[in-house]
């Protein structure tokens, strides 16, 4: 039975984790904030008390870290330690969850597979309740290899899972579907607003879009207007789901890839750029839909 | 039995007064333009020389006319010419199905009110693909009997029949939903030529946004990419489909309704702008998804 | 000695009538706002009790009011009053200085010419501060023989006087001026804030840009950062000036000037919509540069 | 008499160090491409063959590179090479006139300063011709003493040398005054081209906003359209001055500046966008205010 070392225990990495768990898979995990291991302990994770000891013996290393500087670091060490990599077994399949920019990914996964390691880079979209409930989308850059070993691995905590292509690709998969997203919900909260400033009923409105060409993902399952989805996170104070400090580190990737291939992206990085406006304003830990808000005047607030 | 008088037999208001008749129903018809009336006759309508004769003795009024100024002057008339209100007897329904700005709609529809005629803006959705097939979607403005009595007559040109509201409501709900569909359309060729500049496959890339959380109208039924969907204008070299002048109007029309209440539409601006400096390069005339285009650097097209 | 009919004495059009009183000129005067007459009696004005009476003998007829149906209103006429055209007598000068849509003024100019009246479009630049001190800017549109007519009065309300071109283009220079304006504040408020973020001191970036190629009027004579510029309404409060409202019109007019002709103006259409996000928090009587405010964070505020 | 290294002979770097030849300064010279230091040599310079003879001995040592990237692996070394810090003595000066970003210039300027070797960051701004003509305008980072003993060398290049503030300030400082150009330069094009599509002459135009509050930079010195202003690039076909992909580099450089300190730069993202647009057109070469014919319909241009 193979061993999978978790580090990285925060709001998504946590329930990741017991998902394995729960799937009766062997894990040791790591966090630098120790009370996070806690609850897995609890579910019978080996809790490890260094990066170092958490990789040894393990057929398989998942990291959900911030940023890519973090993932670097873990993995190709930094001024004042040794990265992951020589401490990892050849053969060992790496999963990186964590959202990151491209260019870790590749730097990563080339210096893993110079020793023989395999790598992936696997970042999600679901949000915490994805998490919870292990149903999060993986979006998958690595070598076909990589790939299905991943697959065996990342069905445990997830439902859909897409191979984007080689190392990178799942990063620069999950960018681009963030832009859209991105995208997608600011444009969602315009027509609305528009429409209501209009005399126009929300619920209405987003009916119509919905079975028009406006259909969208977040007309579907994510209403930006408090009152017009039960469920939504409009309807509970926007209480996240997924925070707009997310939105903005996400769009934020989308502009320095476009930077990096020349590409243009007005429509992203406008929508970047409300999302840091919003944001200035104390809105960072509100679920991303409250940018509906932002294009409230004060009075209908 | 019922007469309908159809004004404007256009590419859109051709096809549609076909299948009225195609429902048996009894139509007249005009057109600045004799020759576009003859379709229509060797298929039972009976065509009119002029605006006044089309209008006496018909008990629904439809006009398809290209902005607000014509259905101003059709209807309440204009320095050289008296409006058909005062030709239209009592009792009459009227429906504009232009997409026409909603203070226009509403100038039409309390003049009508005062004579005792209904009055519905009706705008549609569907393209000239969906007036052909009779499943135009119709977003209606006005009173609850003027829905229900336009809904029987609409019902033999559509499938989707929606009341958005009081009069205007049609159009402002047509405009809130092309809004949403410009920041779509324009957000997709982003997305996903941001994608292909990164090494993406545009196939792979749409099916992971597809159902992930960047899902929206374009991806699902209108990839402006060339090769990833068979029937969309983008593999059939852009032809129409649905204009980029049509979407450049649309989008205009929003920011006037935008400027009129106050209300801030920074994508849908954006979007409006994009599409204008896509169309003056001389491609006004290809389909929307044709600004998938305008992203391409010249080394990819 | 000429008589000069002046309508419309609110913020603007009160110190430009006085200006004209100051230079010994006969003047009549009139504003539905009985209480705006009074402090121009004072200074001689002969105050008249309705529309009529103040065109009647009047060499040169001035407007200054709030948007293009009330100049259209005023001198065309509505449903419920004739316009004034046909109480003024042949030969005069009439002297739009309201900022309005080119095309009303075109309408109104080419009715006046039709009855052998001279019209110039002449909206102002320069603000209350201007108005009062009599160093206005006036951009003017008209024939020739309008241009020179309206330039022997405008001299004593205002220092720079521009032929822009036939009837509207006094409109149509100052819409493109004022959406460079708009376009040169809000910048100057992106370029300071993104250096205070990042360490500068807004005096000394300020002093920099003011020398090199950033260089606008906006950091020579108006500095939005308060502390900066002294006697800038910055560092008053924000107390205008020029209202936050005023440049939202302003870059409404500009926005629905390119609709008309089709042109692109991405710039010009966020910076609107900036404005338009900017005021619905409250902020549409503070002076225009305290769109600084709405780039700061939270913390830095 | 001191010693000056000059590293980087490109458009920039030769005539800049040629000016200091040609104040009779001692100067060696090295670039990567051999036949760059033949001017140079003609006027009197060194010519080394490799980094570390440039440097040895030197008192000031001036880099002139394409990117951050460059700088970095000069100074700090890289995978295969010792960085030149570890080859230049206590006590020189390091004045880096790159434009990178300002990261880099602090990663820089933090291990000189470990080592007792002065730094200052100091891109410059005015083009060719500014580095030919000796009138550069510095924008300078570093401490008090090192910015002192670089103005030193300075004046014989540039004209207006302004200290920013601590090391990266200089770098920081050019990154908003160009973000604020890029502004100024796409924000005047589009007021022209609004004004012309609505009948105005843009001369006209031009002097009628240089005379009010759209005065700036662009207005006065470097007219985008052609034909106003005859020694502008506009008016010879936009052969550079400051070409397009310049601007675009800079306006990079300002998102991702952006980005890191989580400001806002609506304005500057989207005129970013635009030179992007217009430069995957093929037009990266030509002069950046050549973004004028991306707002001209093809029937003006």
């Amino acid at each position: 039975m193979e061993t999978i070392a978790f580090i990285g225990l925060g709001n998504m990495g946590g329930p990741m984790a017991l998902n394995l768990l729960n799937a009766k898979l062997s894990v040791k995990v790591y966090d630098l904030v120790d009370s996070l291991a806690k609850p897995l302990a609890d579910a019978g994770a080996t809790v490890c008390q260094d990066l170092q000891s958490v990789v040894e013996d393990a057929d398989v290393v998942i990291t959900m870290l911030p940023a890519g500087e973090h993932v670097r670091a873990v993995y190709l060490g930094s001024s004042d330690r040794q990265g992951l990599l020589t401490h990892i077994k050849q053969g060992t399949l790496i999963i990186d969850s964590s959202t990151i920019d491209p260019e870790s990914a590749r730097l990563v996964g080339d210096a893993a597979q110079e020793r023989g390691i395999y790598f992936a880079d696997a970042p999600v979209s679901g949000g915490v309740a994805g998490a919870k409930a292990g149903t999060l989308t993986f979006i998958v850059g690595g070598s076909d290899e990589s790939f299905h070993k991943a697959q065996q691995v990342l069905q445990h905590m997830g439902k859909n899972i897409f191979h984007a292509g080689p190392t990178g690709s799942g990063q620069m998969g999950k960018i681009c579907n963030n832009l859209m997203l991105g995208i997608l919900m600011t444009g969602t909260c315009e027509a609305l607003n528009l429409g209501i400033d209009n005399g126009l009923d929300p619920k209405v409105l987003s009916n119509i879009m919905l079975q028009s060409s406006g259909r969208n993902w977040a007309l579907e399952l994510y209403n930006p207007c408090p009152g017009v989805m039960e469920n939504a996170p409009a309807s509970n104070r926007y209480q996240p789901g997924f925070m707009s400090k997310l939105m903005l580190k996400d769009l934020g990737l989308g502009l320095e890839a476009a930077t990096k291939s020349q590409s243009s992206v007005p429509m992203g990085a406008l929508a970047r750029n409300l999302y840091a406006l919003h944001n200035m304003q104390g809105n960072e830990e509100l679920d991303f839909s409250s940018l509906f808000e932002f294009y409230q005047s004060k009075a209908n607030k």
